[in-house]
């Protein structure tokens, strides 16, 4: 029998997290003890023996990464931030689940006080945010690391449930790590054979080990997580040993070990009752009358912890100033970059389109952006879920970021095969979007972003530049068909708050979207584009674009104001000479190609746009909600698609010159007797 | 060496097919010919060999099921439909992928004349069908079989590729499958290593067979689905031979087999050029100049086939007649069932409230429908993606639906416990909607059906009655925080075709929304229900309700029309007070629970219910997107939520009859000088 390194003090700052996750939840009378209490001993290790980081600088570039993908287990990681000196105090614990507080219901990056990396909670999505995080660390290593100058070599640590292991975006991401042997990723399942409905037995009794051998991982396992503190140091270590694999690591616990209640679902979700809590503070010796005790000695101890795990930073800044001056360039680039500021005159690269250029799709525009860019941004990783050819996502010299034995690529390529996995995608990229020098984009069609829904919207929650590139926007995909064809998905992320949706009608306009996507640092951006041609329109610019939305053909005289995004801004210029033709009506024409940037405007230049007098009408292939925040009458899709060549299928539904102009002949006659016509910019709050 | 017992009729059928595939994506200019090609053998000997169907009954209830999830292979489920004799002719081939033909780019169930049971093309929903099929069948082959009465003994056959087993919703709804031990899942993995971007080396190197073996499944692997008839049929039957668990084979093809392009991904998604389709014909002996050739024999043979695989029906019929005689209650309820009728009276089991009976949560009030429903319909099966005592969607009683060996219930049980896995579970609910004798409802919380909406969607393309439980709807969920707050949800929901989205405001109202999901035999539902209590209102019936919306309280004099759902309804109401009492101003209130069925009643009762004359305003607290729809300013949530008690948020984010009454009165004030005030329920068009 070895002797262990741990002794009683480790038991106690064990027990400390435990009665303290006790504590905050029963204050709160909210929140979820069990996972906190099943978890402490391996969150001490991890953190006192393990971990580099400073809570002093909580965002040093080399840190370990932590997730908590089990967000709900959050006070977990609370606690640890008060005990390791983040800036988080026994009284933002008493303010768990309140207004306000550092200490919400689940991890939010709102304050970056704290090890918060991304977001977690939704189920599985932490992990695929660390799968994120470790080819950040891969691609930052291969991009910068010079010999002797190891500036990114950290680990991304994430503990995990059960319940994130069931979702599927976890098993998108983990297969692609395996496939990508992202050793710096270690993840800790809480194996403790408990979920929401009781025993995990009901529904989930799958060979985990076995499924991640399959993607590639290595595998160990620590026996006894409740309390054989050595067992789980080797195991961690272990895991840091393996160099060619992602590890995970099969932690057995006790799910509310300490509880009357423990190993039982009952301890899951809700606060222990209070005579339970005198049940656990008596077992660990604390004093079952008092709350919120944290011994003097568990502090200092954990002060001597964190000053070993923080002396690394110290360590690194003497090597950065030695490899800035033997990379100059390299540096420069990384903290240019890590600025989050561009390099002089980037956007000159932009394409700019005059009217008679030839008509292109928007995905094929979007291409050609990206060829431009992409050299001059070296933080732009892109990528696509396997339609890179549909896509047109990947740039011309564009090298794939592949493990090297794979010899189909290195770590230093900048752009991903994601696979087939849309959702997978999205949670990596919000890990990537938020590891440091890298701006993440990822290609699918249109219709898929849907299934990345749950990721995409932590982007938002998270205040993540993520781009998505998502083309084939509408029934103009042609013979794919409904299930293939969006109706609803821009209704969705439009209501989504923080994220922008654009959907360009032109050349322009897509270097305008791209130009607005890469600088609203703090908000994602849907660009949705065409399979189809589209044609440069007259009045557009790039400028112009910026505004979200503007008058795209003037008319001092109109009835009517058309309003389109996309490939139905040139229909609906088309249809001006119908108009005037068929019915003798005067229309102008406006293109709103982001609805969240043109709300930025003044209301005055909104209504410049959309006027007061006359009606205003919207054609758009999609579903119309939403719409009447902007017109008076909506023309879009009440049904879903149909499968054949897109020309027809704009016949089908009415898209034509004639379809637009009958709808447009009863808007003004609906209005006509109307006194009084209010634009829809104008809101009464 | 055994002989075999194909011969150079079987080969000729296989090549016929191939050079179909071939013809017809040719003629389409559009299409997949690859995977049709690669599977062609699979397919020949699964049809012609295996499988019970009747051609002339495409609907026969003891059918063997085939889904094509790999959908955009749909040309071989089209060849075979037309060279088994289904109703699909050479000139329907020639139709492919054109507007309103019975042969569009992906499978869709708008033709009952085929075999295709759920719509599939999105990557990943045609096997989580399959697997709630699977269920479907053990379920009702544990309710209506009896010794000698097989009533139910088919198999659910799935053709899947490599973009379905990367989907996260694959892995979700499989690895249930495993726990379920569905021994008549038998599903082919078309292992052809290639996708779109490229050899699936790129990004999908994982040890499937692992990973299904992980999963609890059999494992069955054809090294030579090319060539090898023998080897394919002896797959099949080795897959049917195992009765404990769902199967896997993994049948190695050649995607695009005979084409001079073969097992590449050029031949994917294209069809091939014409001297590579003259390539194909020669290959196999067919004439180069003509097209869409089918020998003779080759129809003669499946004729012949068919004849065999069909005459199970007859046999079925009589043992059906003696099962009516022997057991006539059962019979009677299989037969009221998949007549799609309810028993008589069964609506007088919904529960009613009136005015003063105590607040309730509608999560709770669903539950109570649930409890009074669920022993009157024995169709009804229910679960939860491990929400059970969240959703409360587990009637008293009810029994587990699960394998007899686990000891945790029985294929009999009504109750499925989903996992931690709502993608998973919503797939799985389509093929559940359409096996027979079944209407599944599923519980998440509502924030989470994002997570399934790309299963939401197929739901509402395949017209099936599939109902979701979304508890927790809103920010009145509290502490768990913006992560597990829905505010974007109905927006994207409301703008999809074919889906009712109900918010209830009370317990009538909740039993209104079930009567309208359970009797919209053609539309999937989605119930929004509070974590926190509501109040019974006046004026609230079952009959009101159902038509979607409908005054709440009147006032002929009233200055504004106050439009709530759900938990705002009664805000709304206590607000009319503070309204005459700070702003002298009067108010109505409507309730408007069901926008799409609010939408199907006249434009004359919408207008009673949202007159002219006054402006309206929406309370809601969720994103405003389409609520201009029905009123003219809309209060609702822009940011996401926060977390803290209920009432807390409501009061950050002003739900409360002050916040709300400041708003009306801001909408009164920006109305009061328009000379007329036209009511939004009017439409142009």
């Amino acid at each position: 029998m070895t002797s262990s390194s741990y002794t009683d003090i480790d038991t106690l700052a064990i027990n400390t997290i435990r009665t303290l996750a006790v504590d905050t939840t029963a204050h709160a009378k909210s929140g979820h003890p069990g996972a906190p209490m099943g978890l402490a001993p391996a969150a001490h290790v991890l953190f006192s023996r393990i971990m580099k980081f400073n809570p002093a600088h909580p965002k040093w570039l080399n840190r370990d990464r932590f997730i908590l993908s089990n967000g709900h287990a959050c006070v977990l990681q609370y606690i640890m931030c008060h005990l390791l000196g983040y800036k988080l105090t026994i009284e933002d614990l008493k303010q768990f689940r309140q207004v306000g507080s550092k200490t919400p219901g689940h991890p939010e990056t709102h304050n970056p006080d704290l090890n918060i990396e991304t977001g977690a909670g939704p189920l599985g999505q932490g992990i695929a945010s660390a799968v994120g995080l470790a080819i950040g660390k891969a691609h930052s290593a291969a991009v910068y690391n010079k010999p002797g100058f190891d500036l990114f070599s950290n680990y991304t640590f994430c503990f995990l449930g059960d319940g994130c292991l069931q979702e599927g975006v976890s098993s998108e991401a983990c297969s692609l790590a395996g496939h990508l042997k992202l050793s710096n990723l270690i993840a800790v399942w809480d194996n403790n054979k408990i979920t929401i409905d009781g025993a995990t037995s009901m529904s989930f009794d799958e060979d985990v080990e076995k499924r991640f051998e399959a993607y590639g991982w290595n595998i160990v396992r620590v026996a006894n997580g409740d309390t054989d503190l050595d067992g789980i140091e080797k195991g961690f270590r272990e895991a840091m040993s393996c160099t060619d694999k992602p590890t995970l690591i099969n932690l057995k616990t006790t799910i509310g070990y300490g509880s009357e209640l423990q190993g039982t679902h009952s301890v899951h979700g809700s606060p222990l009752k209070p005579e339970d809590c005198v049940h656990v503070k008596k077992l660990f010796g604390f004093d079952p009358t008092k709350t919120f005790q944290v011994p003097p000695e568990v502090y200092a101890y954990y002060k001597e912890r964190v000053a070993i795990a923080s002396s690394a930073e110290e360590e690194y800044k003497k090597m950065y100033a030695s490899y800035k001056q033997s990379y100059p360039d390299l540096s420069n680039q990384l903290e240019r970059i890590l600025s989050r500021k561009f390099p002089e005159g980037w956007e000159k690269h932009l394409p700019v389109y005059k009217p008679g250029d030839k008509a292109v799709a928007t995905r094929k525009l979007s291409e050609i952006v990206l060829d431009a860019l992409c050299p001059v941004l070296p933080e732009l990783v892109g990528g696509s879920a396997d339609l890179t050819p549909s896509n047109l996502t990947r740039w011309e010299g564009a090298a794939d970021f592949q493990p090297p034995s794979s010899k189909l690529g290195t770590y230093a390529g900048r752009y991903i095969r994601y696979g087939i996995r849309e959702h997978g995608m999205a949670g990596i990229m919000n890990g990537l979007a938020v590891y440091g020098p890298i701006i993440p984009y990822g290609g699918t069609f249109l219709n898929f972003v849907s299934y990345a829904a749950g990721a995409v919207r932590m982007a938002a929650l998270n205040n993540s530049r993520v781009i998505y590139v998502a083309t084939h926007d509408s029934i103009g995909l042609g013979e794919d068909g409904p299930t293939h064809q969006p109706i609803e998905t821009f209704a969705h992320f439009r209501a989504m708050p923080n994220i922008n949706c654009w959907r360009p009608a032109d050349g322009n306009e897509t270097s305008a979207a791209y130009y607005s996507a890469l600088t609203s640092d703090s908000t994602p951006s849907i660009l949705a584009l065409t399979r189809q041609n589209l044609p440069q329109l007259e009045n557009s610019t790039i400028e112009n674009a910026l505004k979200g939305g503007y008058v795209m053909l003037e008319n001092k005289e109109a009835d009517i104001t058309l309003v389109g995004t996309g490939s139905e801004v040139s229909l609906c210029i088309d249809t001006v000479k119908t108009l005037e033709t068929e019915y003798n009506l005067k229309a102008r024409v406006v293109s709103l190609p982001c609805w969240e940037v043109f709300e930025q405007q003044p209301e005055s230049y909104r209504l410049s746009v959309i006027p007061d007098g006359i009606p205003a009408m919207s054609v758009e292939v999609w579903a119309t909600n939403g719409w009447r925040r902007y017109v008076h009458e909506a023309f879009g899709m009440h049904t879903f698609g149909d499968s054949g060549p897109a020309p027809k299928l704009y016949e089908k539904f009415h898209f034509t010159t004639s379809g637009v102009a009958q709808r447009a002949k009863k808007t003004v006659d609906a209005y006509k007797d109307i006194p009084y016509i209010r634009s829809p910019v104008r809101r009464a709050f």
